[in-house]
């Protein structure tokens, strides 16, 4: 296929690199040109503008950081909605917003083109492996035209739906779920230690309990207070917090446990920790018991 | 071993079962009588009281439903602490407060006696199985002399500390990340719900991010809304939840996820669901939202 | 002085009408022109759009519902921005989000026009009887324009800063207050009623105590479970703790009683209580806890 | 009347002395000998033991710390119980909880005595001016017996009901709304200061709305970082809100602004700030929030 890819950060690079080698004929654009060097070493195009990456494309696929970049990359001056054939798809697989989703997918249509929200659930390590999970809401047509690229960056795509933007909640919500359980893990080592037990005691028998990596992995950073570098930095994880409550108070869902979120990790950057990874959240529980952070 | 088992409910049944079956002189006691049939029928002694079952025995293991049942057996009339022999263990199964943890080890030592805090992981069937999750506080001898009556009844043993009440802070913590697991899934496929999105489809994106079994049985008993037959009734997870918050509590630990469980509790109590599988806060989490229970 | 005004809603209206009385030359816009006559009747001119009331003015006021509409008035079609005479103020009144002021202040600077945010503390029967506290930021002079209108509407003016968003976030704290003082008050009473105490016992003593118009109004209603007609609509109490949640959130400020009141305004619109007043929130808190509502 | 009085402490001492001084006679009883100098130089008598003070005493009122003071001198050795004749009253002016209230009057009826809880609203300000609010709970005749005492006491008696515990919930849940008032206030002002307003600009608006001496003390106090020497410990709030959970608890009902409230006095006593007053909660809002304490 022919690709035009948005977005060379730490998930995004890897991404691109993996269509690359799949065969597609990938066009990439990046704000910093500096990231392109690489991409260009295996083989892609490089476009100075998300216009020009678009120009004949099949597929425009966008990794980026937040709103704001997405909804330059695709709506902005030489966006890719002005230049995006007919009929081509606009992979949209950043963590965006439920309302820029709906946006993009409104402006998309007013223009006879195509879009999926296609957000992923993994690490740039995942990335690099092409072992992405692929949540992909839109219509059915467009989100089988994105297979041939999916199958190249990950190992499995769950189809949310025909509406993109459950895609989006989808990630939310799984991030919420990871969020929680980082700060139940926080919670749960700290009442662990104020009793005299050792977190990695806790952990034997929490990891017997939930047998699972994602726990395993964040109650051993946790007990063993390795918060940099951050796998996932603090202030991210407060965006998406924030994200997850936007979609939920759009629909009127309250979440009880996204609102402590919300207060935790405003505090933990209010005490200066958003650079750390964001299960270093556990600080702040363990500083307000009065023990060591 | 000669050993003295009090309490027949659904999780000391089947434990005391195990007991004998593993070729332990067995003595049972039960406060209503017709729990010990089935044991008598096994090959264990049947005890009018718990001194009467404890007289004689080298360990006596306890499996009761609260703090005041706990206290009772071993402190009140006809209980434990008069009767079993100098040396003897008494190994607390239970899943009981702390503070009351500290007073039963005080009161063993007064008399001689030694004491393990040994409360478990696992359900009823984990139980028959002899595939409990132990966890074991107390003196290191005293928890080596419980080890033959441990190997009959779980597949592993985890040492919290050599203080007892270390024990019953793990598995307060424990339940605690289950309530919290069930919170947070409950929360998650509301949100899913309202952007239209199926439960199951959410579960497929957290199952393969978790790959955990305690999320998936209980992500997909909230999905399928499945919560009768009660597993673990939601009045005993407030029961747990509140000790949680106890041990939390004397030890001056602000546990704020724990705080939204305690008052999701009390109101899925108030509204009449102390019965149904604690999983069922579930309900409200939809009401709360306008989304059908 | 000759003032456009715009919004002849529940507060608006007694508002311009004590413009006019005062003496000032107003002329008045309202989306639905209904609501005109009345202010017409009494010497008011009546424009068919904000641009045309606008026009000449040397002061613009504004008391909408919220940012849509205060947007659309002040930056939409037929605007005030267009029409607003250089050196002019605008005087927006209305509860917005602190963005919207900033956005507003922006946007009327670079017109060559001046800008003061200056929500209001009151209902419409005080604003009625010109008893509004009114809260204004803005630039000294701007704001010292505003006074002969502001002497007209209110008892009193504090003065928030220079910063125009300064006064909508004062205005927003106050609110947050407000719902503060109910949810407190709600759970109070709900305490006391699970003990056999009558909520009015309760407030007797919590009136000794607090001696607060506020407490003691807003304490009665809930007391009497008085909640219809609606003061003050249950679902625009909504709107406003949105709006300090978000004007938190836009500085990095947790509020954790904020975000407890999201979770409960939220869950009151979900049980289909956004008609009722917002010190109808009481009805959910008695609920939870197993009491008739 | 005879009264016998336990407990000289900051509100005990000069509730005795306006006994004394309105011409009961009083003998009093404190367990550090030294609190009695003053009494027995305004005319009281001095017992070494609660039971010497209470026999032959119409009434015996306590004022005592906690429960475990509250437990110790009413039923502990050479406690009231023992001594207080038959149909004399026990007044327990103290704050605790509705468990040990409920207790002593079980107690005291057992042994043929009155029980009256009478919890009382007031500083030591307040308790030397003889201007306290007294709740008083218990049955009709006993509370009657006690009026010539609370007479000289306070500037008024609110009759919570005649079951004594009552009167307990009440004052609970009114300590309950002045922190609640406590930690919004400073949420608020942090909102404020987080977009440049003075807290004392805020407060004059808050203060315009509400009126309230309790509103204008702890806003003052929180405006102005004034926090020692504590008027009422933060150590001692926490103990409050403890009281008021246990309450709501025991009779099921949630209550999230006092969850909240536990888990930022818990906070602050991890921080190290239980001495200073209670109002002192707002340091860590600031500080959650990035801004000086």
């Amino acid at each position: 296929m022919r690709i035009a890819f948005a977005g060379l950060g730490r998930m995004g690079a890897p991404m691109a690199a993996n269509l690359v080698r799949a065969g597609h004929a990938v066009t990439v654009y990046n704000r910093s040109a500096g990231r392109t060097v690489e991409l260009e070493r295996l083989g892609a195009a490089v476009a100075a503008t998300p216009a020009a990456a678009a120009a004949g494309a099949e597929l425009a696929v966008t990794m980026l950081a937040d709103d704001a970049a997405a909804e330059r990359i695709a709506l902005g001056d030489d966006g890719l909605l002005g230049a995006l054939p007919a009929g081509a798809v606009h992979a949209s697989m950043s963590t965006i917003s439920v309302a820029l989703s709906q946006r993009l997918a409104a402006a998309h249509a007013a223009a006879g083109q195509r879009y999926v929200a296609a957000p992923v659930f993994g690490r740039p390590e995942a990335a690099a492996a092409a072992k992405l999970w692929i949540v992909a809401g839109g219509e059915e047509g467009a989100v089988a035209a994105c297979r041939p690229a999916f199958d190249a960056l990950g190992q499995g795509v769950i189809v949310a739906g025909s509406e993109p933007e459950a895609a989006n909640a989808v990630k939310l919500a799984g991030n919420f779920l990871l969020a929680s359980t980082i700060e139940a893990l926080a919670e749960a080592q700290t009442l662990a230690r104020a009793w005299g037990v050792e977190p990695a005691t806790l952990m034997a028998a929490v990891n017997a309990l939930f047998r699972s990596p994602v726990v395993e992995n964040y109650g051993g950073a946790i007990a063993a207070r390795r918060f940099e570098p951050a796998g996932f930095a603090l202030a991210l994880g407060l965006k998406d917090v924030r994200l997850a409550l936007a979609a939920a108070d759009a629909r009127a869902v309250p979440m009880p446990f996204a609102s402590c979120l919300h207060d935790r990790f405003l505090a933990a950057v209010g005490h200066g920790l958003g650079g750390i990874d964001w299960a270093g959240i556990a600080r702040l529980v363990a500083a307000d018991a009065g023990l060591p952070e």
